[in-house]
């Protein structure tokens, strides 16, 4: 593969002339110098990061995997070196809060960073995505004494963060767990379980690593009610605040995976070990979930990230194979073949990739600006719209982008042949990788569910109005302009679609709750496809303005949002009318399979 | 993954219940004992055979791979001793003539015993397949002495073949070949060249490799009209029949891969090697397309049988590991949780591999049999009408079985959740595995430009006309059947838009043929959901039809069998819809998009 370029140009679009996210930071209190002048350097310096330190590690470390000896976790040749450089750079307390040592800087920023590191090197970025999950269920439901201990070492990057949920017996049914914590005098529990799938759960990276761990204290409810929160350091620090005495946590044992090789997925046993309550006994679930959203949108944009670096390498390649002649005339008659650019199958498979990743980009982007404004500014009522909103996208980014990354990593093979299939050029392990994000922090399945089950009903339908609500303002406000009606146009028959497909998943929950979950994923990927339609409308728009203004030397660049715009609503949106039907159509046939004939 | 058992009962259905294929081939010249009581030992020797021998190999294969040194290529473990065992058994010569030493069975029963390979372990079925395809291709083109003496050694599997097609600079697009064959005195010619991506190119199975090669003679014309093929084995024989010099070939590398580890993927230099004219000189193509097309549909029952092991492993999976519980009431109140098989996502997720995969076995082994037919019995023109047909449906079962196939696997680890993401488990070796097959003989972008570009204009649409019009007897016969409506009606409608698919298509390709080039892939995709459509309205009926006969004991087989082909009709054939929405759109977006803004 060669080497990534972040696309910062797309990232400019969607920041400046999309959403006006400069003029809208500015305004914000504290956030008065996020502006063109203070982000730009930022992406500039992340793009170089990840191209010049992360890449070059992304196939080395794939290759070389993490290795297991007594105990001990060694991360591939480079992995500290690099991770030293991150953290010295600043990056890992991006978002945390200045108190503790961070940049505080908004979200949107945050997450087009993430986008470049999970395109430059997927494994490398799980280490500190972790942490920041860690930092930001510590920093909402954590005492003072634990903020102030254990907050800027995470902001730092001097010690990482780990989410310690699964046991064998218990994935997506955290009712199950069998780890238990036992109150001291002194107000620390003692934590005794088995965890697996523990990422970054043991490495060499850092000197102390934070275990957020789910365990049950004696006589707790059964089931999801009886589970609380503990941090569990890997050394307890004394008292000048340094890592001490080693806890009871051992790791036993690591993964062999799929992909992403390069981060350690840890079997981690917890022996009477050290533990602190996080927010209060028995409501984990509710702090965890604070994690596990983050975590969720984190994995979205891996997903995304994923996409971007499927893109650059399948275009690299169809620029430079020759094989075949286009129809009609030959594109090079001066070389023996054309490039296979030329071929419409091809440049099919491109669109995908393109189309559905700045759909995303633009997608991922308006939620995190959302957030930013209401973190900072705006009233309850405002922030309760906002968090609705996030809570409602939640597992369409998580899902439908993910979905998107493997979608895209495969189509980058294809449009590689055979020579997608060899190791060597890297696209391959780019499916690889993608591959764990459609199941971590929820299988996309549940995801759907969750959209179903929780997103839909709550509050009778309030977080679906979020949505529905300014996309059909913004439909009925461009219904009457000619030069946007091709893609109003279709934007609005796909809404149809949703709107219909949510009524009928409404009805089916009522009358019978199997033939909602029956339609659950084809409903989840319709919404994916709307939203980013949605964003799909307003980049054309936004690209015809800029055109009527005369951007002269960079028509090309508009001209190709809007060529993408035209794919996107003429070849993608299609696909909702056949997600509409198979969700209307419910459960039956799936209810009616005789359990033993499977 | 528990090991594989094949799907004997479905097998024998599509035999006997759906086919009729017993007293079909028992009425042919030469197969007057080729019955049940033929057909049903070898089934369950074959079954036997992959579940004991090769299934056990799978994922040591993977693991160890092969390994290359000095020239030489050494399989995994185990995989010299059960090839020993794979051709002391017969089975590389099931097919061959009796002449040959071969046994000279149905193409139907071959095809039945080749998913089951594909199910077991993939890379080794990748050794004998390869024969096979070389063993066609000289049975039809070789001269009498050739394949006097190469013939045998193929059907005793005591030597090996392979296709030597591609170079570095060269893969669909043959006509840039540069392998030099230059001609000599005593009728052989020397071959020099460099051949990659060869499949069993190099290994230590058999004594002798026996390679095709594609290269061209001197001053012959330009492009693909300027290609020959040879036969150039590795040892040149001596006169008693014998392995004897060392030829000029020589395996400089074998490739690292996503999957198939066990499979030698080999670099292959011929340097004055010498080599056999095979058919006649710059009619290469011809010959080879002979080969490819069975290597094509090889391909394609490779996607069946992984499609196959999938389902079996994420059932096996369903039914143990127990997490949540059902919507409504639980279905094990006795224990923590349900088997998450009683989850609609999940069964969702199953049925559709089910479905898929059962639709498919049934429609190979239609072809196979019309096939099987047309060699041993019938006039001229009904041997023109299943080569027709063939024609027709081979780009269409190697791209959508191997789409099927590379699905089902994802889906298999999607239902294992995170545990299909760990080596340990063998769900995602299959995703590994399947990934090739999208890519070789031609990528499944090629097969349906084969398929639009080729099949369906040959003579004036005469090929198409082969599928269309028993399909359209059988819906017309039917229609008045209210038994069979819920199953007939959708699949007239689906037929209904693969028509005007097919009609937008024949007039994109007179207009403008990139229009036609752009939905291609999605046409293919809607064509093999119709192909196996038409199975599974045929398969309904033959299980109305037992259930109606009172099959008392095998109720639950035949209740299945409604039950899956309402699940297709109902779930996966809607689909039919999108995808004419997007072939009728045509290829403008995409031409329009500019080169240089990719």
């Amino acid at each position: 593969m060669q080497p990534y370029h972040a696309p910062l140009r797309d990232m400019r679009f969607v920041l400046y002339e999309l959403l006006g996210a400069d003029r809208q930071l500015s305004a914000l209190p504290g956030w008065e110098e996020v502006t063109a002048d203070l982000i730009d350097p930022i992406l500039d310096e992340a793009a170089k990061f990840c191209r010049e330190v992360l890449f070059p590690l992304n196939r080395s470390g794939d290759e070389e995997g993490c290795r297991f000896e007594n105990g001990v976790v060694r991360t591939p040749k480079g992995f500290k070196a690099a991770y030293d450089l991150f953290r010295q750079g600043g990056w890992t307390g991006l978002m945390a809060a200045g108190a503790d040592g961070g940049q505080e800087l908004p979200r949107l920023l945050g997450q087009m960073v993430s986008e470049m590191i999970c395109s430059a090197n997927l494994a490398f970025g799980i280490y500190p995505g972790l942490s920041q999950g860690a930092y930001a269920a510590l920093a909402v439901h954590g005492d003072e004494a634990l903020k102030r201990a254990y907050l800027p070492k995470l902001a730092s990057g001097d010690w990482t963060g780990t989410m310690c949920l699964t046991e064998p017996q218990c994935g997506t049914d955290l009712g199950l767990i069998r780890t238990r914590a036992q109150p001291q005098e002194d107000g620390s529990a003692r934590i005794t379980g088995t965890k697996i799938f523990i990422s970054a759960g043991e490495h060499d990276l850092a000197d102390n690593i934070l275990h957020l761990v789910l365990a049950r204290l004696p006589d707790a409810p059964k089931g999801i009610k009886g589970i609380s929160l503990f941090l569990v350091p890997k050394f307890v620090p004394g008292p000048d605040g340094r890592p001490g005495r080693p806890n009871g946590v051992a790791c036993s044992a690591i993964e062999h995976k799929m992909g992403i090789n390069a981060s350690a997925t840890c079997v981690i046993h917890f022996d009477d070990a050290t533990g602190y309550l996080v927010g209060e006994p028995n409501k984990g679930m509710r702090a965890m979930f604070r994690m596990m959203n983050e975590a969720r949108l984190a994995v979205g944009i891996q997903g995304l990230g994923l996409a971007e670096a499927a893109y650059q390498g399948a275009v690299a390649y169809a620029r430079e194979r020759q094989q075949g002649r286009a129809l009609g005339k030959p594109s090079r008659p001066d070389l023996p073949a054309d490039p296979i650019l030329v071929h419409p199958d091809v440049r099919r498979m491109l669109l995908t990739i393109r189309a559905k990743t700045e759909g995303a980009r633009a997608l991922a982007a308006w939620v995190a600006l959302e957030m930013d404004k209401a973190a900072r500014g705006g009233d309850r009522a405002r922030r309760e719209e906002t968090e609705d909103l996030a809570a409602l996208l939640t597992p369409i980014i998580k899902a439908s982008f993910t979905d998107m990354g493997f979608e895209a990593a495969n189509l980058g093979v294809q449009v590689m042949g055979g020579h997608g299939y060899i190791r060597e050029h890297g696209m391959e392990q780019l499916v690889r990788d993608a591959r764990i994000t459609l199941l971590y922090e929820g299988t996309n399945g549940v995801q759907a569910l969750d959209l179903i089950g929780r997103k839909l009903t709550a509050h009778g339908g309030r977080f679906l109005r979020r949505f529905f609500h300014p996309l059909d303002a913004y439909l009925a406000a461009k219904a009457g302009d000619p030069a946007l009606a091709e893609f109003v146009q279709p934007l609005a028959k796909a809404f149809g679609r949703l709107q219909q497909a949510s009524a009928a998943i409404a009805l089916q929950g009522l009358k019978n709750p199997s033939d909602a979950a029956a339609g659950a994923a084809d409903y989840l990927r319709l919404f994916g496809l709307v939203a980013m339609g949605f964003q799909w409308a307003r980049m054309a728009e936004t690209a015809l303005a800029a055109l009527a203004e005369g951007q002269g030397g960079e028509a090309d660049f508009y001209q190709a949002k809007l060529a993408t715009a035209r794919f996107f609503m003429a070849r993608l949106l299609p696909e909702c009318g056949a997600l509409l039907a198979t969700v209307a159509e419910g459960g039956k046939t799936l209810a009616d399979f005789p359990d033993r004939a499977f």
